[in-house]
């Protein structure tokens, strides 16, 4: 290791309210933008970050994991305070690690963690709106319950697909799938190995058909077995989408013990 | 009864970010002044609301309670509904009811319960920033926590009110007054039979200081006997406060069994 090049990891998080979602375009203002720009303040450098992957415009994100290469010499574990008091107040790098040198964000997350909020009130919310989809009509929890549990396993996922993504396999591997509600609030947290695109608000758009009685709850598992798109429910609002973690196994820089070569800090919690 | 004024109330939850707080004024919008104007909007009548209290510029309301007198045929209790179509997403009647004629929104209030919250993570939060203050440093919570104890009771609260503001009396009685920690966030939850200008903001700032070993814990005792604002902590940002409920005792017009005359409709939670 004779040059100075870090391998930096970053968990970040961030209310993608006023973003036009992680990946840089043309289009608006992208968060990536915004942190390559805030990295290039602050270390004079010009980088290419990589995500675990892409979030919508309008999705949230409190683990999100980001990494990059540096040759600031800033001692990785304080990169977060530094690069803090140049991005926005709703950019937030939650901690900062030197990572192994082949550590990637992407081609190394074994799972993913996403949480759909809803509050389900006849007037909606105020005060924390922009985290949430509103539906004023009662749902029926028990049904959406119900149908959660029939994401769980290996299931061909086309159904939850936006039409025209590009991919090699519509399978994916569901590990965590449940509908909890904790006073007006309703949420829908998924855990796979991978999401496919518009994946989640599919997957939560159809348990709202469920919980308002436009689709019985077993019928889910029927739709996951490579069926059209237009079997499975609408897509879910971007804004009660939340990025809650990454998974990646023993290969985490973030863990307690530090995978990272040079690892002076811990995270714990995103 | 032979007219049709009904004297309707409203539990009301806001957004305090984009407001100059409750009461109309010259410089800035209020809520006061969008709510009339929805209601106006809604039954073209002009109308004065009273709410419990005034909140700051940058403080929200879980359960902030309003009452006006209206002579709309819009039933009582769908007069939410109502409104909310024409009020901004930051404001959200939660529930509406028609109250007994001499409901007073303030007068009769026995009680008012408010939570501090602050965000004690180096970085802060993205998701949320808008509802807590931030303190990177570690707080002392189990100091805050003592130092929360000694509020408890009836006690001249001279020294945390802000200056200048004109009361007959400065003592108070908090029945209510804990500091708890859940992840990174602390809260500070107090209710009190009445509460003085910014007093909530200053206890706040208060045991901010004893969190942060600038005030020892049982100091705060010696400040509750009528002592001169100086002596008590700064005054906590506005956007870290929220009010989250009244209490009217057996006058609430939202109980279960209605006290209002029409009451046709019950509002648990605020």
């Amino acid at each position: 290791m004779g040059d100075l090049n870090v391998r930096m990891a970053l968990l970040l998080e961030y209310d993608g309210t006023n973003y036009a979602g992680w990946q840089r375009q043309n289009n608006g203002l992208a968060i990536q933008q915004v942190l390559e720009e805030a990295i290039e303040k602050l270390t004079g450098e010009r980088t290419l970050t990589h995500a675990s992957g892409r979030t919508d415009a309008g999705v949230h994100a409190l683990g999100q994991v980001v990494h990059f290469d540096t040759q600031s010499r800033i001692p990785p574990h304080k990169f977060s305070l530094a690069v803090n008091t140049v991005l926005p107040e709703d950019i937030r790098v939650i901690c900062s690690v030197a990572a192994k040198e082949d550590f990637h964000a992407r081609f190394d997350a074994m799972g993913k963690t996403y949480r759909y909020a809803v509050c389900n009130s006849a007037s909606g919310r105020a005060v924390g709106r922009q985290y949430c989809a509103h539906v004023p009509k009662a749902l029926d929890v028990e049904h959406m319950q119900q149908a959660a549990q029939a994401f769980l396993g290996a299931h061909d996922f086309n159904a939850f697909m936006a039409q025209g993504s590009p991919v090699k396999s519509t399978v994916r591997r569901v590990y965590e799938s449940c509908v909890y509600k904790q006073e007006d609030m309703i949420y829908f947290e998924v855990a796979a190995n991978g999401f496919l695109y518009n994946m989640v608000r599919i997957m939560a758009g159809t348990l709202l058909c469920v919980g308002l009685g436009k689709m019985r709850p077993e019928h889910v598992a029927s739709l996951l077995h490579g069926n059209r798109r237009e079997y499975a429910g609408y897509t879910a609002k971007a804004k009660g989408l939340t990025l809650l973690r990454l998974d990646y196994g023993e290969k985490s820089p973030f863990q307690a013990g530090g995978e990272g070569k040079n690892s002076e800090h811990t995270c714990i919690d995103g």
